[in-house]
């Protein structure tokens, strides 16, 4: 079955059991060796990359849809989904189904709800749905270069720059970063997740601040250059920075 | 007209020209002499009070829907509304409208959009619709003791939590207090929003950390104490902490 046929026959199903007018967007960051990556797929028809969205069940909480969508288009499970950004503009999705015609369920004006997670890819098998030619971690730099379905791209920005202003005021690097980790290693995800570097003195010394770090009897061995000191995160301190915030009045 | 009429006329036309199943909630928190208000409609039916929300036009765009419905619903025009969080559980809203049948167009499953902001009362002059007995500011102090509908008083929190987070990292007072004012009174509206007392030495260390406050050559005359400093915004320093944040890498 070619991929126009497969959209048209899902069409009718997905009238009867879903409402209209409403979608949900998740966008799913990965931090791996050193690059953030965001998974996409790659839809069989038009050829063109899209977030792992989807329709919400008329008998379904949203935030139960979105976990449901996560699994059917990529086979994504247990991961902590956070609500970013709502896109309402009356034109954003409507003219990439345009060559079918106005009976197609797809092609209705959608507002979508964008959710985003931060992860460590490996924990993940991606399975691609029938939709989809292929499902992958694309690293945000090659972003330039592919072509976004609708307004994916504007989708994915705001995504990361709320995960940027996320990170000047809540701890993160835990389930990212291995038990032990170097402070250049810490420092490198806040410089792929800032897309900037980062002078290595003002961020040990602000990181050090947070009290959430815990230095450890131990080095890093085996390198060219005298052997770093190893750190974990102080467990207790963390959970308390993410639900109070670092820098509360 | 009685109040049951009047939606039930209204819900047809409503059909015609809004999206089912979504609609927009604005919070709108006023600081008014030391208190902290939320701006709320009585409804004629049921007499219960309920955020100024609607519903989203056809051929509107999301963002211009919810500045439509604080006009109309509440007179209250210019403002700027940040989106805070989505409410999308299945039986969230049916149960309100449950004296009518299914087809009204109020009584169907609506996902709502919360939108926020914080302003100065006195700029508005409030004008309650038809479907309103009257459209006040409320204390936060008083809702305990009202009777709110649907899950408004959820929404109303969560605005709430997001305020309180956002002034950690984004400062605030422009706009809410007069030109010139005192440290006891900027603490005072950080106070209100928070719902705790500061400490008044820990306060003033971190709001002057900030460096978004000019200290004038001037003192507040009058009391029975001595003259207090007065204060303004460094409004070039105040603008570059709202855009970057005010604890960035």
């Amino acid at each position: 079955m070619d991929s126009r046929q497969h959209i048209l026959n899902k069409s009718e199903e997905l009238k009867e059991d879903f409402l209209p007018h409403l979608s949900a967007d998740p966008v799913i960051f990965g931090f791996d060796r050193n690059e953030l990556k965001v998974l996409l797929l790659k839809m069989n028809y038009r050829q063109q990359w899209l977030l792992p969205g989807g329709y919400v069940g008329k008998d379904e909480d949203l935030d139960e849809a979105v976990i449901r969508i996560l699994k059917e288009r990529a086979g994504i499970t247990n991961i902590y989904l956070e609500e970013f950004g709502v896109f309402g503009k009356k034109n954003r999705s409507e003219f990439y189904f345009e060559d079918f015609d106005h009976t197609l369920f797809h092609k209705q004006r959608f507002v979508t709800i964008g959710y985003y997670a931060l992860c460590n890819p490996s924990r993940f098998k991606l399975i691609a749905d029938a939709y989809s030619e292929t499902c992958e971690w694309i690293c945000l730099s090659r972003l330039p270069e592919i072509e976004l379905a609708m307004d994916h791209r504007e989708i994915i920005e705001k995504a990361l720059l709320t995960l940027r202003e996320k990170i000047s005021h809540k701890p993160i690097g835990y389930n990212l970063l291995p038990e032990k980790f170097t402070l250049p290693e810490l420092q490198k995800l806040y410089e792929v997740i800032l897309g900037k570097e980062l002078n290595r003195g003002n961020f040990y010394r602000k990181i050090m601040n947070l009290g959430i770090l815990k230095k450890l009897d131990e080095q890093r061995k085996g390198g060219a250059h005298k052997a770093p000191d190893l750190y974990s995160f102080n467990k207790r301190k963390y959970t308390k920075a993410l639900e109070g915030g670092l820098n509360t009045w």
